[in-house]
């Protein structure tokens, strides 16, 4: 997905949340804002917004030597989730249809990072996602998908939403290779955040090789283009991997939520929707 | 009051949402928001909002040539709050304290530009906030004020609010001088929208001689600057004149609508709470 004129003042935004987490310092945060409005003309909008979120991390690292501002957060959403586990896990067993249900969890996990900095409450706001209706849902062709693939390439979005993932990858029944972030960006899962949920225990975990909030395939390792190239099925979880794999011909299933009204024009949906999107 | 960091991803978003009013050419809007970019560095954080306000629609002006870009939705509010005049002026009549309910009605029409972007109904919006309690509530000291005063400056905020404005003034019963923006920025109150509004009939009406989204002393006009030293009672409207008022010390009531966490925090309420407090 191309970068719109409604991400600028985003990127502003968010790169002061991520500065606000490295220090206190205001004249630091001032000037990350700054470094920022100076690069913005050079940022082309045919790039994704995760290539911006990129160059904003390599300037608050620079600006703050801090390598990992959303450490403290990340670990909160890792033992928030972990706790939600077992209850999740039985919702899914007492399903109607368990598959489907893993499913809106996995994309529920992606309500974590609201808790972040409003008061949401994390267990509310999954609950009410796993009531929504799906606004886009290829789920015959995601079944069809999975019936012929002997390996998942599933690539994950933040800390805390990777135990959502192990419910759902331990209700997909095959080998899975779980794709995290190859340095610390935002909240984004890194290989710390898999191990600490355990994923190791149902997939094997693998770093993109991209520190990008979102995955930027020519940047990847050689190690994950492989598996890329040659799935049949992936999975891509949450906007970030969503911005940056939109206009991939591959066999992508997109789970997500709509959480800005930019995601939401660009797949057709509103704010706030979820979706299962087939990409082919 | 100061410029806080988080004002500056909304000065992205503002420019952007009034530079998309004046033209559809999505090449002006980027070179719009790339100009407040390039001049951010310049802008000390010790200036006002307004003051930047008033940069950034220098930039629209000209980059598109564009004069009044909220020109139609200016038009829109004054007709829609005109409607809604006569069942207001009903329900300040009925109530149990018609001063204190024309106060609300007044900062109810606060809420009337939030109708410009999103699907609000006003009507509603008005219904609610007429139903909120104050957070700052300098009630006793206003009426003090009123009964002290032979002559009230009000200092108004936007278009279609201008009505609202009117019922208050109605039942103030005070020589009233009711002062507007000098030149069209975003949708605030001009002297053709108090003429719209036939706030001519309850006041004189003057301009600022101010163009910023605010009121800067400052740059105001002789005749304004007249006024406001001797004025024993100064009404101001709205987050704007806040913002740019709420250092002076002079016998202020800010009559608002927090709408956003910086002016909440200024404030010391919450994005939300109605407010009538008084400056001194």
């Amino acid at each position: 997905m191309r970068t719109y004129l409604d991400c600028i003042p985003c990127f502003f935004r968010q790169g002061l949340e991520a500065v606000r987490m490295a220090t206190r310092d205001e004249k630091k945060h001032r000037k990350v804002l700054l470094e920022i409005a100076k690069v913005l003309p050079e940022f082309p909008l045919s790039s994704t917004p995760p290539e911006m979120g990129r160059i904003i991390h390599r300037i608050i690292r620079q600006f703050t030597n801090s390598s990992d501002p959303y450490r403290e957060i990340k670990n909160k959403h890792n033992e928030v989730a972990l706790k939600l586990y077992p209850e999740l896990k039985e919702k899914v067993k007492k399903a109607k249809d368990p598959l489907l249900m893993a499913i809106k969890v996995a994309i529920a996990g992606n309500v974590i990072d609201l808790g972040a900095n409003s008061k949401v409450n994390i267990k509310e706001e999954v609950e009410r996602t796993l009531r929504q209706d799906f606004a886009i849902f290829d789920y015959e062709k995601f079944k069809r998908a999975l019936k012929n693939s002997d390996k998942i390439l599933y690539i994950a979005d933040n800390a805390g939403e990777v135990v959502f993932d192990r419910i759902l990858i331990e209700n997909l029944k095959k080998k899975t290779i779980y794709v995290v972030r190859d340095k610390p960006i935002i909240n984004d899962a890194t290989i710390d955040d898999a191990l600490f949920c355990k994923i190791d225990k149902v997939a094997e975990i693998i770093s993109s090789g991209c520190d990008a909030p979102g995955t930027i395939v020519n940047d990847c390792s050689e190690e994950f283009i492989k598996h890329y190239s040659t799935a049949k099925l992936i999975i891509s979880k949450g906007q970030g991997n969503y911005e940056s794999l939109s206009e991939d011909k591959k066999p992508i299933f997109f789970l997500l939520k709509a959480k800005c009204s930019v995601i939401a024009r660009d797949l057709k949906c509103s704010p706030g929707d979820i979706v299962l999107k087939s990409q082919i």
